[in-house]
């Protein structure tokens, strides 16, 4: 009989799982890596090797300039459309280009100069990092009208819901969260933190890069504002690929880019020299953006529609609580915690296991294993679930391989100091 | 006998150019193609097609995310370091990543807040539109402390100096210019301007899109503080390549990135709250950069570095020189003026040629002759010249082209409301 806990049964699983095929659909050379951060860096779909030889080798080799009339200069929105899909936006409200930082930024700075009288800028400590840095920046350049509130969680696993809540008044100008924060994996309600956010007159910035491809967002159906988010982690997009930016409608232009540059001038190619941004979206572009990392992207995106979010999802819960359950029957004894939600509507799609030997057990897994997950300090393992080539035998074995670490010892020869890989 | 504006000559200038060869080096498949554009796009270099492959597949296909620790996260100073060689910097004073425009907001923005009490920002009319742009948002978010100040050329042509000269006071807290300007190709004396504005109290920042690569450019002889520049023109990066900027050592610590991101953080994967920036250049890099445009760049650099700078502008100059006599001699008679200096140390690496009817000669240059120049209102065709693969018989072709259009007025098939491509 076969116990759920054995390889046998996640192969069942796999046998059994309708999107099972997708993963045919990626460049996996290596059969024995179980890679389990594709929240990190998604993997290289097979649909992108000629897609980048017809990008460098017909369009940039061979039609030169004129690709420019002939796609590049659509691109920004042509991706944005199909990123809209996957995130309940109209196709005219996503477009791509620079990181998400940057974007981060011109969003940020564009919501806080149209809130006038309005100091505060609630978030939290589970954001990314990189968006606190953003704000504080931001802030500081607006000669300091803004002060910045990072309400702590109490547990480092779920949002401060009922205290970000209660710091939303008339004093706040912006609401900035994960949405999926990127330690934990725990997900906000994005409808319920929207509407008290906006029910105090303040605008809600959602940074979906945890979000998008492995949840289903609906941005509209929440009301929401304004959102940012990356491209090379569950969309699949490439190293550093340009991130989207999503402004609601009725706010595109009333909102201005503080980084006016050539590519949101109104007529561009009179030169004139008063800058005059162009009506919708595109003004929030500004210098000519990475068109062979830009166009990759779609790649990616394409094996997501196709799939379906929904259909994602469910995978994703199914594996993630596959997951949970065999760190309970392998890992728990073994003195490693669930750092993840319990609660599967408030999970994304990585799981985070901690343990107080934590960063020598990721060297161990790395080198030792075959097994790339990411790490997060203090003790934190990150595995990241992405549903379109993740299989249950990948889950099985990850785990099997971390307890195989630490059942024996083997993490013992890596340095508590060991620099912290990507 | 022979006559300089046969194309007998043409082909005997090219038997005798020690830099012909590097034409090999270059993907070109379509050899009845006069290719007058590097200057907005270089061409497809040889090497950049396994390295993409190398990029895709193996970096991002195999080797996943180990690949940030085998070269992606050094990328944006390697590169950096070989374009520093192209324009008299050290290694460490030039770095890669975000577009020219992005990097100009970074430096403007971080220039301008360093230099207390100093209102007005110096620049012509000449000067990138983009880069207005960037400069009026810049000022219009730094609470209009500051005022542009667009000193006009008084011929379109050459960059006002003395005018530009004259404003620099002590209430001048930066000059920006277009080292060579993009219509006419005109080239500031970088010395004499930086030391005239240093000697006011005043930064200098260069915007060398349309220099490196094509001149000579000796920022520490010229003891400048700022630059930034373009990838993806002379050096043939690709399209939409990722920008350099430059920052001379000893401001580097002084001046604060306004856009703060993780990248430029100091012990970035201790994911501290507080941004804390690295020491050096990096803490001007923002978000994660696109890495295959990014690391394409690599190719073409390598090629200018083999070549030399000195012999490429001694190429370049010889045959912008070739260009403006046979201009003389087949398009003068036509009504063409030259709108490039005749002085050829005041010129870049491009030659404009003005006609009444530019637009539609430009039209018919492109649909009916396969010459790809790239036009500029009101009545501007720019000829670009890239040393590297630009020989005298595509010169002497584009211009018996050009006379053609014009001798058969084949032109008046176009209309002169026709979009403008790039």
């Amino acid at each position: 009989m076969t116990g759920q806990t054995d390889l046998a049964y996640a192969d069942e699983l796999d046998a059994h799982d309708p999107l099972a095929h997708f993963r045919e659909r990626f460049i996996i050379t290596d059969s024995n890596l179980i890679y389990m951060d594709g929240n990190s860096l998604g993997r290289l779909p097979r649909a992108a090797v000629p897609l980048a030889e017809e990008l460098i080798q017909q369009q940039w080799g061979e039609r030169l300039i004129r690709s420019w009339n002939e796609g590049w200069f659509t691109a920004p929105e042509r991706v944005g459309a199909k990123i809209a899909r996957l995130i309940g936006a109209d196709p005219d409200e996503v477009i791509v280009a620079d990181s998400t930082s940057v974007n981060l930024f011109k969003l940020v700075v564009a919501a806080l100069r149209s809130q006038h009288g309005r100091s505060r800028v609630l978030t939290d400590n589970l954001n990314f990092p990189s968006d606190l840095y953003v704000l504080q920046g931001a802030i500081g350049l607006l000669e300091k009208q803004h002060y910045l509130d990072v309400v702590p969680s109490s547990d480092d696993i779920h949002g401060p819901v009922a205290e970000l809540q209660a710091r939303l008044d008339q004093q706040t100008a912006l609401l900035t969260l994960s949405h999926t924060v990127f330690k934990s994996g725990y997900a906000y309600d994005m409808s319920a933190m929207t509407a008290a956010a906006n029910g105090a007159g303040a605008l809600v910035l959602w940074d979906l890069s945890h979000s998008v491809g492995s949840i289903p967002v609906d941005l509209h159906a929440a009301q929401a504002d304004l959102a940012i988010g990356c491209t090379y982690k569950y969309l699949n997009g490439g190293p550093g690929a340009p991130a989207f930016l999503y402004i609601r409608r009725d706010l595109q232009d009333i909102l201005r880019n503080p980084i006016a540059g050539w590519m949101g001038q109104r007529n561009l190619f009179d030169f004139e020299l008063e800058y005059r941004p162009t009506k919708g979206l595109r003004h929030f572009l500004t210098g000519t953006y990475p068109v062979v990392s830009l166009s990759l992207i779609e790649s990616g995106v394409d094996l997501l529609l196709e799939a379906g979010m929904n259909n994602l999802r469910a995978k994703s819960l199914r594996q993630s609580e596959y997951l949970i359950n065999l760190w309970e029957e392998y890992l728990k004894p073994l003195d490693f915690t669930l750092n993840s939600p319990r609660e599967a509507d408030r999970r994304g799609s990585h799981v985070s296991l901690g343990h107080v030997e934590g960063l020598r057990i990721d060297q161990a897994l790395i080198h030792e294993m075959n097994v790339l997950p990411d790490f997060r300090p203090p003790d934190t393992i990150r595995l990241g679930i992405a549903p379109l080539y993740t299989s249950y035998r990948d889950i099985h074995t990850a785990v099997t391989r971390l307890q195989k670490i630490v059942a024996e010892r083997m993490y013992e020869k890596y340095s508590r100091q060991a620099p912290v890989v990507r």
